[in-house]
């Protein structure tokens, strides 16, 4: 890919690469031929790293002066309760009008078919259900095509975020809008979708937001005090907090949302960080609480409620037979069996979905978007219809009340929701049960109703479910899958208890374990987490006994599912291209050096450059930072201008006219030594242009430009294209020297390839320099040139070398 | 100091520094006059970076080709596994045994009590309760003075460790038996001491042998394979585990066990270290209980029971009143005031202890040993009398049986542990209750007796406990300080609790949650963890709507104590020299560049270096890793033999004859070119000598010595005098570049201090070059340049200066 060739005006196309890696060429599409993705593919890398320069040397200076560290320690605290606060709003909000319509929506259908059993035009209750269902999915359908980006869970756009990949538009408020109202008529419009991924997007981009309207509004007062949070790194932070609440709000687990922010982002363990982040997810489950307690029991500040997910106490019926157990140790040996047998499952709804998704990708989205609201209704339509025969035709009906069973101390919930239709007087409809309930309660009568369904019907709902969950996931609506994954596991542990207790006699368990056992199994399978996974699931179970069981469970079906594929988040993350960085390097990395992977034809400038060669060098290439070097001493090779400034160690610091191919060196072959002495961003570059930091022989302004000034337009700079060229000479010479960072943190051209990796990770690093011993730049390395894709190739190559 | 006047043979001593600063003049002492500390000050490094050289990477391949990777991790979950169990047998076996000696000590002397008030006999009473405590006493202390790193609570020498010190003989079994045999004295002999932090330590050290052990055993079968765990960051990283299931096994909080590992391990956030540390809590959480369901109940495999520490099930019990609150929203406020004299009570605690601690560093270990058993014995008695005589005549006697209260679910055990000593029938006296109790107990009864303590008891015991804990914390047994803290404040909140009630009229609270939140604000204001604290109090009372209390009141505690002293542990560290990292640089440290901390004085080598030099440098220097440098070429100022190697760059490979001042290179004054090249361990040289690596030219061996030959002493590599110096010929050379590292990380040398901060923590290094722009060598940063006391002493000078 020639730089050059790159179109000039197509801002966001230009920022899709980082700076270094040029040879994008490398990087192999991962679909047969490069169709239009999901999304868009130009991800813009975050950085972590703070970058000292003068102006933010001056900028600390001023905060240590006015004390105003302990002011901004306190704004973070508080917006970090409002981020919390405001997620535990929105979580609730999400879940009442969800409630809300259901409750519209099937009492409705209840009348519907209770007199249409009699009647006998349950022909008219299903179109019923189907009006209601096909339009409640037009409109989340609508609202999704509007902002693609609010569909699906936002999980894996999350994990992104916080891995340091900014996916387009993720963190917008339209974003929020389109999520939080779309999700509530695809859940309520009978999708097999759950609501709780995107409550964990809503989070995340209140947490995203928050800070920047704050400092939006307090600019107005005051620009120079909260410039402070305009950096990736703060935002990053907030973001984590934000994602946590979700969590928090959603499955009432607020160590496990802790948990899967530190699980999801990759930096380095952070004590403060983590602390204010388990504060948000406090936040946000308190303020939830509180709400709920209002709203449900006109008793306010009663903190006793389960949360939203709840999966009631587990607790044995059976008293009459003496030792009931919830588990016990011989039965640990079966769920490493259910374990491993969720994980298989799991894997094959993860190969399901991902040729859907590649389909999707190839064939639908390349259409008109009204096949996107079609496809939607399409699956609205199955899931309904399918639900609806099958609980009318397929379903056993059973005697309703079994004594013994009624009056022990089952939750009133589980009773009540047992769904009668299609049945005698007395009796109850098994798949009815489940199918024409939410799905949360029908995890609950999975999970709580003893011997209350039957194989076939378990068989037939967990294979259905099984086939419109994964059909599902991908469709353009707003669509979790924790919930649905752990109904369709409910579903298998409950066959698998059923088996152990009629076929062998197996009957000193509580059924509900297997349950939830399989619950686990299956979603650990699809998605593969682990630690927050086993957190969240201890926390919303509220069982600590179950914590070996759950762990044990979740780090079979890991293990197994990981024989086949990869988790689902990252099947769909690697479909749209992102460059992930993994946990750690490929085990057999550690044969590869800085130099095999980093890019080797880089654009460079000096410290002091011609404004019209900076201005081509940034209307050229795509980087997002360039390397500033000098040349050690005026050598035969190179013509200098005579009058060109040399520094007290003689080094150049203006470019040799004939620069080659305009500051386009390779590394590879002619050797050109070029004393590394740091690095600037594009971002800075263009607003030092933009504020005329250029003059006629580069001198230095007095004062440097302050750190406000040049962030003022986080975190949408202007390109160069933008900048009015009517007022800047390109004959200027702009000096970089003060806004550049010198000491960025750099490794060896021999570096171990894990050593390289695990500074870039735990840095959240975007750019690193390579050097040689003697101090001279070699290259550089992004984060393209460290995801597994590449270095798996690259190792592919080295072996083929030998 | 000059480094040749070392004493030599003194080997722990000449440990004692790292390399890079020889300066050690410049770490004033903390106390007054360096008299011998608590324990010695030879403090080491660990070392969790890894270090790539060719026969770490000769190791690698053979392990890829022999695909035993899959095969070391393996046996890591198995070594993980083993070390929870162990961690969990011996915390039962600690309970058990304390138990069993505290019933038949309370036995003992309740017979006797009984009899005696009737008789008239009290003092005969007393007596035998000062036998038993005295006798055990000692025997506690015995064991503590043969062992004294088995003293206190264990818990800051696992945060030592943790953070990358070594403290001598932390790790030993004989400290674990010193200890676990120990505490069962201490606690039993009526101290006002926890056995908690010994459970945490013992873990620790089994995580730290275990391992060992398994390398020992399979090294006589196949010593290549499993060298592997000979490390420092393997070592570590199962220490990390232990102390987790440590925590895990005290507390019945897994995730508690974790998080306190996490934030008292510095490290990068490495998913599957945590997921295996997870795992080993769990494990010894899961293998507990299966133990003490066993013993208990005799129902093996019964996993319900609470674990070893149990706050009771907060229960509201005045349900006629209609309702009753855990707590509610207002609430929260009081629990901040509550937070903020909690944390004033713990800083006046440390305030105390901290000046006994100073005092006994001082006076008392300086003098004989039998001292310090004396001093125990001292506090014994004292505890003793005050705790019998107390309960004779400032007990309360109330009425047994409350009606309304008694018939309520509260726990039998809480009924059945009052005592009615020194009362008339039907009578119960609560000081009795409070001190003729284990604390564990006596925590229960404030917790869950509602209304059942005066408030001049409350007081009373409340100052008595407060100032005897505080003496007892150093006593030379060993003692933990959680349970003794909780206790404590339990009984301040009670008091708050019976204030609010007796005298505001605020009755709708549960009085057992005023115990509660006093308990976590004192011991907060003690100990000042965060995130660990509040999840490991969150597990142990099971009831998560607690979360939110707990963590604010922590929150307050630990800010208002801050504002005081530091935690007591750290404290501790302090006032032993170790050199702990914080989690950041000093907040004003950013005007500190990498040049104003490091350390300037060097001792280099050169790739080839004389055999002779090397030994005295090793001999003369205490430094545990030495630079390797090369001089770019021949200059005027530097004679260099005619005959010298140089390499393929003209660069010499073997120093000039007059080396300045035996490779001690001052870099301030007169900077000589040094190229860096690479970095070498101590143990590495010394084990190359060993093994007779040097020849007469320097030539190269076919093979390199292999990973194994040169691990092989791990961890007590032998130091240079332990050499046979009859096989080694001086004049020989050894060319060290196949075994140096030749790419660590480095810096430069204007890096901003907190960016070098944040690598060195983030990493776990233990040496951090510095270098300038030219690939220069300029200075070295260890652990000792970046302590907050030293830092901050720089940067007092460095205000100084301007």
């Amino acid at each position: 890919m020639a730089s050059t060739s790159w179109p000039v005006g197509a801002r966001d196309r230009l920022r899709t690469d980082e700076s270094g890696t040029a040879d994008t060429e490398e990087r192999t599409p991962l679909l047969p031929s490069r169709q239009p993705t999901l999304l868009t593919k130009d991800f813009e890398s975050l950085d972590y790293d703070r970058c000292f320069n003068e102006p933010y040397e001056l900028l600390l200076k001023r905060q240590q002066q006015e004390h105003s560290d302990n002011k901004i320690e306190a704004i973070k605290w508080i917006i970090t309760f409002l981020v919390g606060l405001l997620t535990g709003m929105v979580a609730l909000y999400i879940d009442s009008i969800v409630k809300l319509l259901s409750h519209w929506k099937f009492n409705t259908i209840d009348v519907s078919i209770q007199k249409c059993s009699k009647e006998g035009c349950l022909v008219e209750s299903l179109l019923f259900l189907l009006m209601f269902n096909v339009g409640f999915v037009i409109i989340a359908a609508c609202l999704t095509v509007y902002e693609p980006v609010a569909g699906g869970s936002g999980i894996p756009e999350i994990k992104c975020y916080l891995n340091g990949i900014k996916v387009p538009r993720v963190a917008r408020f339209a974003t929020l809008l389109a999520k939080s109202i779309g999700v509530l008529f695809s859940v309520a419009g009978g999708l097999f979708v759950g609501k709780e991924g995107p409550m964990i997007h809503s989070g995340a981009i209140i947490g995203a937001g928050v800070p920047q309207f704050q400092s939006l509004a307090f600019r107005k007062i005051n620009i120079r005090k909260y410039a402070f949070f305009r950096t990736d790194r703060d935002k990053r932070d907030f973001v984590s907090g934000g994602a946590a609440a979700g969590v928090a709000a959603a499955f009432g687990a607020p160590i496990g949302g802790v948990l899967f922010s530190l699980e999801e982002g990759c930096s380095f363990w952070n004590q403060k960080l983590t602390w204010r982040t388990f504060f948000c997810s406090m936040a946000a489950t308190f303020s939830l609480n509180f709400f709920l307690s209002g709203l449900d029991s006109r008793d306010w500040g009663y903190f006793y409620l389960p949360g939203l997910i709840n999966f009631g106490e587990f607790k044995c019926q059976s008293e009459e037979s003496g030792g009931c157990h919830l588990w016990n140790a011989v039965d640990l040996l079966i769920f490493i069996v259910m374990g491993f047998v969720g994980g298989l499952l799991g894997a094959l709804f993860n190969v399901f979905n991902k040729a859907l998704t590649v389909h999707r990708i190839k064939y639908c989205h390349t259409k008109h978007k009204i096949f996107k609201i079609l496809e939607a209704v399409l699956v609205a339509m199955v899931t309904t219809t399918v639900a609806f025969t099958a609980a009318m035709t397929l379903g056993e009906c059973s005697p309703l009340t079994v004594e013994g069973h009624l009056n022990v101390s089952l939750e009133e919930n589980v009773e009540t929701t047992v769904r009668t239709y299609f049945c005698e007087d007395g009796y109850y409809n098994d798949m009815a049960t489940l199918f024409f309930n939410s799905q949360e309660v029908a995890i609950k009568q999975l999970f709580h109703q003893a011997g209350r369904f039957s194989m076939p019907s378990l068989w037939i709902f967990f294979v259905c479910f099984f086939m419109l969950a994964c059909w599902t996931y991908g469709v353009t609506v707003p669509s979790g899958l924790f919930v649905p994954c752990l109904l369709c596991g409910a579903a298998y542990g409950r066959i698998v208890g059923n088996l152990l207790e009629n076929y062998i006699g197996y009957k000193t368990i509580y059924s509900g374990t297997f349950a939830l056992i399989g619950a686990a199994s299956f979603l650990g399978g699809v998605v593969r987490m682990t630690i927050s996974l086993t957190v969240i699931l201890i926390e919303s179970t509220n069982e600590i006994s179950y914590g070996m069981p759950l762990m044990i469970t979740l780090m079979v079906a890991k293990w197994s599912g990981d024989l086949f594929n990869e988790g689902l988040y990252d099947i769909h993350i690697k479909l749209r291209g992102v460059p992930l960085l993994e946990w750690e390097a490929p085990t057999r990395s550690y044969t590869l050096k800085a130099k095999d992977v980093m890019s080797k034809k880089l654009s460079v400038i000096f410290p002091h450059t011609r404004v019209s060669t900076l201005i081509r060098i940034l209307k050229t290439t795509v980087y997002n930072a360039l390397p500033v070097v000098t040349i050690p001493r005026p050598s035969d090779k190179i013509h200098i201008e005579s009058d060109i400034e040399q520094d007290d160690k003689g080094d150049c610091l203006l470019q040799p006219q004939d620069g080659h191919r305009d500051n386009m060196y390779e590394m590879v072959g002619k050797v050109i030594p070029m004393k590394f002495t740091g690095i600037i961003l594009r971002s800075q570059l263009v607003m030092l242009l933009k504020k005329g930091g250029a003059s006629p022989g580069g001198e230095d302004q007095e004062t440097p430009f302050s750190y406000e000034e040049l962030t003022e337009d986080y975190p949408r700079y202007p390109d160069v294209q933008d900048l009015d060229m009517s007022t800047i000479n390109p004959e200027d010479i702009l000096d970089v020297r003060r806004y550049m960072n010198t000491c960025p943190y750099t490794v060896f051209a021999d570096t171990a390839l894990p050593q390289v990796f695990n500074l870039f990770r735990s840095m959240g690093l975007r750019h690193l320099p390579v050097i040689n011993h003697q101090g001279k730049l070699v290259g550089m390395i992004t984060r393209h040139n460290l995801t597994h894709h590449y270095l798996e190739e690259e190792l592919h190559r080295q072996g083929n070398n030998r």
